[in-house]
């Protein structure tokens, strides 16, 4: 993704490995620094993931494949079995986070990868090479969900989109954002509507961020006013993210998602999400059976630190919402529209 | 309303007038210091409703007929026709904020009663007796509709409501919160999801605060999760309160009620609004014709002075929207229930 540091356009990746080191956009820190986190070992990597110094299904995918390289490059010893016990304990300590299906879908990855190999130094290398290969394949989906995407994206469209599923929430490109990115380079004069998404402001904070660092028009609006710009005939088209869809194709994504669908509905505005592959989990029925996340209840009653809520009073706080098929117009994947 | 201070409980109201001097519970303060603002001119009251120190469509009612009292009361000279010109101009002044129907009702009717006058003197004392009427009409009001609104409310009801209807949002018990609080009197056992929301967290700072000072049970959630519970069935029936309702029965309400009475309908839960007389604006055939204020875009882009969105990000501040009244159940009056 470009990023703007003094004036210029840089191009970045969400996060990268260089020999055992783990390279991410601190995340905690936008829009107002930009800076580079950086993770010495695999227990450091998979506690970046749980605090949201990388967050993203994508991404946090990728970030936890190389975890499990960094986790690799940490064994001392040639026992394979007593290695792959280290593996499997690695990848649960990895796993901090219950919702999205591409974190497990990446450490399976790794571990069957490991497994291939007849020795703890060649299993090393494959699970090296496989997390590089994880990442630029998880970019190259995005740059193919951003051309599959953007033939959806008639000129001067106004799109709305919820939380950030943009190259931050991915390695590159993003998922939702990739076909926006896209159809701005081919001069559509678009203007994408940024829900903030609340409580962590994901909207505001993150996507509001990229879209800048390309110069694509667009408003932040508090996530109570989606509604009254598509009634009023505002919004043309929603793409959001995903964090799972199950196998009767649920959609489960950031808290909010489901209100903007049914809404979207509602006013006959098709509604689209976009996700690769990895997103998708065959091992799941329909969303009832996953796990929402269910997070500090601090979120909703600090902003920055100081809290907006009375001091005695509590709150609930379901990090994600599940967005049942009906309301969804199509998906948009690496491999084309899946209606 | 109950305010507990030192642990005790007092009685207050949101706003009131003694001599010529308007007092009000300083809105902006809430939740976390309770202060009583006092205007001492109805400029400074015009001015106390446009920063919102107080706010609420029958609340501003009020101050606005107290504002008027108060113009009345600092007018020097005996000229009827200069009095009249001059609380023209008044009326004006106090006119800060376009959308609720109660602050024109309100200054109306003072004015109405200045022309019944013969004399300026006979004009001021009848406007003040006025004013002070109105504040009491405007309490037994919402006492009715707590009465009526109490009824719909079953045992163990899990209650959704959206930013403050409360007491503070009128001059005492509220129009959404009166059902609420008579039906806690009763031990119905209710407990109340409340929205914070966004942009100025009314029900995070407002709601909640006043749920507390009675020890209602209530939990805070952020605007994206309602759809969440309700999806769930963790909320059985929806009361809000309104801004204006039109001649077709058409709501204009806080940013996001729109949102919430599609969810309500979409998932077969009740949605009622609460409103006294004088939120009914015959003179207005629907939703299109009211005019939505737009306020600062920084209440979006700015959290307790904290800047939550890149520097060059813009934004979109709708205050209200429009609920078509074919998502609303029924209409919580003081008469009664109107379906």
């Amino acid at each position: 993704m470009k990023v703007l540091i003094n004036g210029k356009q840089r191009d970045y990746r969400t996060v990268w490995m260089r020999d055992s080191v783990v390279y991410m956009i601190d995340q905690l820190m936008l829009p107002h620094k930009f800076l580079i986190y950086e993770s010495k070992g695999y227990n450091e990597t998979a506690d970046a993931i749980r605090d949201m110094i990388v967050r993203g299904a994508p991404a946090i995918g990728a970030t936890a494949a190389f975890g499990m390289a960094q986790a690799a490059l940490q064994f001392n010893g040639s026992d394979f079995t007593e290695f792959l016990k280290y593996m499997i304990n690695a990848k649960k300590t990895l796993s901090t986070r219950p919702t999205a299906h591409d974190l497990f879908y990446a450490v399976d990855k790794m571990l069957d990868e490991i497994k291939k190999a007849a020795s703890v130094k060649e299993a090393k290398e494959r699970v090296v090479k496989a997390s590089q290969s994880y990442a630029d394949e998880s970019i190259e989906r995005c740059r193919l969900i951003g051309e599959v995407g953007e033939k959806l994206i008639k000129k001067n469209s106004r799109i709305l989109t919820h939380c950030n599923a943009g190259a931050l929430g991915c390695v590159d490109y993003g998922t939702a954002l990739a076909p926006m990115r896209l159809a701005h380079y081919n001069k559509k004069n678009i203007h994408v509507f940024v829900d903030e998404t609340r409580p962590r402001c994901q909207g505001s904070r993150l996507t509001a961020w990229e879209l800048l660092q390309e110069e694509i028009p667009h408003s932040i609006i508090v996530d109570n006013a989606a509604g009254f710009f598509m009634q009023r005939g505002e919004i043309d088209i929603v793409i959001v993210g995903a964090d799972r869809i199950t196998r009767n194709k649920d959609v489960i994504n950031k808290i909010g998602t489901y209100e903007k669908a049914v809404i979207a509905r509602e006013n006959k505005i098709p509604f689209y999400v976009a996700a690769p592959e990895s997103t998708f989990d065959s091992g799941i029925k329909d969303g009832g059976e996953v796990e929402i996340e269910e997070r500090a209840h601090d979120e909703v009653l600090y902003i920055n630190g100081v809290r907006i809520a009375p001091k005695n009073s509590c709150a609930r706080n379901p990090a994600f919402d599940i967005t049942p098929k009906r309301y969804v117009t199509g998906f948009i994947t690496e491999k084309g529209i899946l209606k």
